[in-house]
């Protein structure tokens, strides 16, 4: 099974830190970002939309990270990181979009401008990273984990691009109850480093 | 069962769309939007992110467009609309994210502008609303629905914000293969019409 890797990708992140907390192998292919092969042929063909990661499984390819998640926890991680009741699945979904929308667009988006030059509104940025980590703060003070009351693949969508929210100029500091799930998450067994 | 509910949202068009193909009945609880009902106590409890729409199902409560999809399909729609097998699943999820990011930060932000004066980057919304628009022809030009080959919660979550596009100044003409999938959901048994 391959995945289509960049090692400074929060969204690459995502899938290797599951991967080796559910002890799936993945065989990783790097790719030539700044070449731009992710938006050529064969990688384009895999993945119209120009991005990575993408998860090749035999015929099956799987593109953005948190469907890529849904697919290595429903096929190979088991239960417990992804039920298979509906409502668990919904409650996992919520933080699926936080991950694809409110993370994506205010810690993501910070560490682009400032670690890569992306020309994205930084101060903007900023601004929905407190909203952001705001939120996730309060449900943290609350719960120990995002969903299910255990780790699953919510945690591992949402923590990479926090963790490397400071490579965005953003201050993790204000955000105890955060603080306190990273590290939970970090002490699980398999847990990989940030890249 | 409750939707917390904001006729001209897009977001709740999604799970007033689903729940009318899937013959779901829903009691639909209007918000006062203007006055920020939603970002106060009671509404403020049950999604502190702020955010409509909101479903009550007893005491489930589940925030999140996307997430309420998941859950009315899962719970209440049968596998038609959402899988059981996670590859089913996976290649949903993908649009989802789809829906969460690439659509609500192009055709929808230049609506939120447009017609409700929201404090946006109107111009790059519409920048993105044609690389997002291309990418989903590109995907309609093989592809009669957005995934599995029948129509699920992916075109649900996806073609809300695409038929609303022109009020946010954003012309659909060059995009025929979208314009066919817009018809053929629309020709559905139980198709709900826009706000």
């Amino acid at each position: 099974m391959k995945l289509y890797d960049l090692e400074a990708s929060g969204n690459c992140y995502k899938v290797r830190l599951f991967a080796s907390l559910a002890n799936i192998e993945l065989e990783r292919v790097p790719v030539d970002f700044l070449s731009g092969a992710h938006k050529q042929p064969p990688l384009s063909e895999l993945n119209p939309l120009g991005q990575l990661p993408i998860l090749e499984d035999g015929k099956q390819v799987v593109r953005d990270s948190q469907a890529i998640l849904v697919y290595l926890a429903g096929v190979y991680g088991g239960l417990a990181w992804w039920p298979a009741h509906p409502q668990g699945q919904a409650e996992i979904v919520q933080w699926l979009s936080f991950a694809a929308n409110e993370v994506q667009h205010s810690v993501c988006a910070a560490r682009l401008v400032q670690k890569f030059g992306y020309d994205l509104d930084k101060s903007q940025a900023l601004e929905k990273a407190v909203v952001t980590l705001s939120l996730l703060d309060k449900h943290l003070e609350h719960n120990d984990w995002l969903a299910m009351g255990r780790p699953t693949i919510a945690d591992c969508a949402v923590y990479p691009y926090v963790v490397l929210a400071p490579e965005g100029d953003v201050d993790l500091e204000p955000y105890s109850h955060v603080a306190r799930w990273m590290r939970r998450l970090e002490a699980l067994p398999g847990y990989l480093q940030k890249p």
